[in-house]
């Protein structure tokens, strides 16, 4: 009976494990630290050893487990499982993951990019479930995203498809943290939009956003500007507007290039809820093709902070 | 011996009939006027017709033929085979063409839109060959496009995907055809540079652009732009230039969001070949990620005129 599975969360600061039965259901879990300034040698020991606690923890054998996902930040190759120096893992260069935990485990595994095993996940346990064309994306440090068709993830050439948070609006605007200017990431990110309103509070720092953070513009960050919106601040409303404008116009190229059912969006866009979407559904409704354009929802992400474990649950479930 | 598949390219000027065998080579092949102001009834009676005297003219029968395709301006749904009034087909309302196909000739018809159609053509007879993930792109009155994956097209919800012309680049930019403003075909398409050629030669008369024109501005089009950039003329290569940067601006953005291997370009990008395509390349290479420009090739289309023909064809060869 080896009907469970073990997925695997691999970020820049935690590492988490769990074990789920086969229909996703998450049974046991271990969290630790990735503490990178470790190296990944480091790391890569600790994830063996989680994963064997996780299995014991659980009840379970070795035996017992048909399969091993794994979420990472890329860029990576899904077919070899080797990952290549993905800004969040110094020094995680070329490492051949899928070989070594397979070398110990003798346990099929599969490595995919978070963003794309989140979308999976989010197809498959929540705000996708039913559709055939999904386009996730997420909104937090960073804008990334996954596209589903067909319950299958949108790979691309070389695992590089899906990121939409460096979609160029603005040739002579921002830098990006990838070294271009004006990508929808360097707009819309949790930091872009606190810069954006530290701009503008030093242009006009008449705004009740500067009590949220006791005076301190640099301590202004997108959840004080959300918080702001909340109490009806003119400035905090206005970059609101403004981040709903680049969002709903780069979903709105998105929708017409991709045409889904559905966009869910995640961390900034759950936490904001319709403050944000409803102006970006407005935004999408004016600048997308209208056949494209009156079938696409446009949704909070349902998985919230679940959603890395169930991503690499999500790349095993089934299999 | 049903071994043979008849294809049908619906245009809003000419309609095409062709037979061919289960290579793809196509055997014999009749051609019409589509006479759109005498309504759909009128061309669907004279393709109805020319299917018949296309299949007797390659000394086939009717039971010869097992499987019949059909590229079509958009928007239509390859579900139903509902046809949804295409610009150039003026009164084709929720014309069901695939069912007034099955019901005349008992075959299994398949309805596509013609880029789709021929970017699956391209994959299959042209420069798309031999490549899993392939970004089709027309270049000539409209900018459209078509996605092949894993020799599949992407549709997306409502057959709307891959409508790439539409990305809107400069949102305060000239008005599109579509009602937008600033798409990528407002910027690039024939009309577009002959536009943008116009408008700068008002300001700028000293060109030999004038020349090929007999001085008449308005009859500049984008191939006398070509034709003066091939003699050198300062002008022209501006224009040619901004082309450029748009076109590689709006594909590095598709080389980001979809990581396709090859990016094939149609009509103006054929005739122009590398005096446009390679500073295209520059400005993906200085756009686009790292990771997915490294591996995309971006390539003239390679069928021409007989995209049209296999565009039909490759719907139904190998089903």
């Amino acid at each position: 009976m080896n009907s469970y599975v073990v997925g695997m969360d691999i970020g820049g600061t935690k590492l988490a494990t769990v074990v789920a039965d086969a229909s996703g259901k998450i049974l046991q879990k271990v969290r630790k630290a990735t503490e990178t300034e470790k190296g990944p040698e480091h790391a890569v020991q600790r994830l063996l050893e989680m994963v064997d606690e996780t299995i014991r923890l659980a009840g379970l054998k070795r035996e017992d487990i048909s399969a091993i996902g794994v979420s990472c930040g890329g860029p990576l190759d899904t077919k070899t499982g080797v990952i290549y120096s993905p800004p969040n893992l110094p020094g995680w260069d070329s490492l051949p993951l899928k070989a070594l935990m397979e070398a110990e485990f003798h346990i099929p595994t599969t490595i995919e990019n978070d963003a794309n095993a989140e979308a999976l996940a989010e197809w498959r346990f929540g705000g996708g479930r039913g559709h055939n064309y999904v386009l996730y994306m997420t909104m937090s440090t960073g804008i990334g995203g996954g596209i589903i068709a067909n319950g299958q993830i949108y790979h691309g050439a070389n695992d590089s498809a899906g990121e939409v948070g460096h979609q160029i609006l603005l040739p002579n605007g921002p830098l990006c943290r990838c070294g271009k200017h004006g990508c929808l990431e360097a707009l819309c990110s949790g930091p872009a939009i606190a810069r954006r309103a530290q701009e503008a509070i030093r242009k006009q720092p008449n705004t009740a956003l500067l009590e949220l953070t006791a005076g301190n513009i640099d301590c202004v960050k997108s959840e004080h500007v959300l918080e702001a919106v909340r109490n009806g601040d003119a400035l905090a409303i206005s970059i609101m507007q403004e981040t709903a404008y680049y969002m709903g116009w780069g979903i709105a190229n998105l929708v017409n290039i991709l045409n889904p059912e559905i966009v869910l969006i995640g961390t900034i866009a759950i936490a904001a809820g319709d403050l944000l979407l409803d102006p970006i559904r407005q935004i999408v409704a004016d600048m997308a093709m209208q056949r494209p354009a009156e079938v696409v929802k446009i949704m909070p992400a349902q998985l919230g902070e679940a959603v890395g474990d169930l991503a690499a649950i999500a790349l095993v479930i089934d299999k």
